[in-house]
């Protein structure tokens, strides 16, 4: 299995926050997780609200740990919200299910991490997050 | 009272195993859980999520601590979602009330652990469990 | 980078069982862990405690997470025992800091996840976890 | 007050990681948080424990919260360890005391946000982390 990369992760961020800023997004937040659902790089641009780490965390690492995208996540919530809620218990009330979690995938299909992008409405942040992970060679799945 | 064995566990978690693959099911993961509710034994197959283990425990541990199966913690929570929200809160989080949660017996009926299983559909996870509990010889009640 | 396969698993966890009945050593709980510090398999022999799930976790889950053998975890704890408490308190309590737990490494080197062994003596533990780990055909670090 | 900006927190950890690379340091991870101690942006190397997150956040949490820069924290949990404990406790156990916490300020001596080392010795995550404050034209108190 191929392992993200901390350059990997650096043209995930920036290239993420570039597609919001063309296409006129507020402020982003990008963190990039490891297949073990472990920070390797984050950043906030200025003007966010402070608390966007936990958000922008919490879309990738439901991602990582079920297996699941954000997408899929926030249909199994409006299904059946109480198992989304009992898996929160689960993980410590760190799952956020919406879309702006994406799952990363090597050549083979190999889950490597997660990238979770929070500021603007979540099918914004998933289309950023998506440009990100395309502009560094590898597959989103949101 | 009999209590659950670590040869029981095993042959629980290979015969588990071996029924999803044989039905074609994603890759599982299978907990034991004593009457305690402590961790007996489990399994995480090769390509499952890595956040398996929280769900599968979540599953087995509620049919322990409440003495309901699975199949019946799912049906008070779509009847009553707040009150399996105020459960979890009572047992920090830690109940996943969907199918898949199986409760184990003796022969004469007594709770000796729980058996929870996850990978696939909670119908499928349950079927799998059900399989692996009769191999073991024990009474699935899920 | 390798992969800790569930494979690895059952031979390093038998292996470690059956190293232990051989020492004559009291019933051993072995946990083994992926590179992300999640669980892969667990086993708890009969008579052993049933709260030994979390010690074994604990062990190797310290292991993982900073990079260090329980065997400098404990020197450090011995040194510097406020640092490992406050280490503790970044993750929630879950990292024992004591011999028997042992980071398994891949043939170059890269870390592929940990063992961690509890039920006799921390010593005794750790020499059966390393028969364990060697059985696999794999390195062990403790 | 002058905060902290994304600009800001890309050179210190760009710089702060070159200095590392300078000096011949084990792989280092960074964290910038600003003067509320949220997290601006982190980056791990490649080959640092997936666990680093915490500990890196930890330095930097306590010298925000507390005013007080990790030598002087780990001063005080020398002479009084069980204050520091009290103060984890109050923190959520979120407080690593050691050095490699950097207060940075503005030109007014302002705080306006905390800088967080870890990876190699504490001393060492210190030296790297003072450069890469300076390369920012800040001034860091460690």
């Amino acid at each position: 299995m191929a392992e993200i990369t901390i350059d990997n992760a650096r043209t995930i961020i920036a290239s993420t926050i570039a597609k919001g800023q063309e296409m006129g997004l507020k402020p982003l937040s990008v963190v990039v997780l490891d297949a073990g659902g472990h920070v390797k790089a984050f950043e906030r641009e200025d003007g966010a609200a402070p608390g966007r780490f936990a958000i922008a965390h919490g879309k990738a690492y439901g991602c990582v740990m079920l297996g699941m995208t954000g997408t899929a996540q926030m249909a199994r919530a409006e299904q059946q919200a109480y198992f989304m809620n009992a898996v929160n218990g689960a993980f410590g009330g760190q799952v956020v299910p919406v879309p702006g979690g994406v799952i990363v995938r090597d050549n083979d299909g190999a889950v490597i991490g997660a990238v979770g992008v929070t500021g603007d409405t979540s099918d914004n942040d998933l289309e950023a997050a998506l440009a990100g992970i395309a502009a560094a060679g590898l597959k989103g799945d949101g």
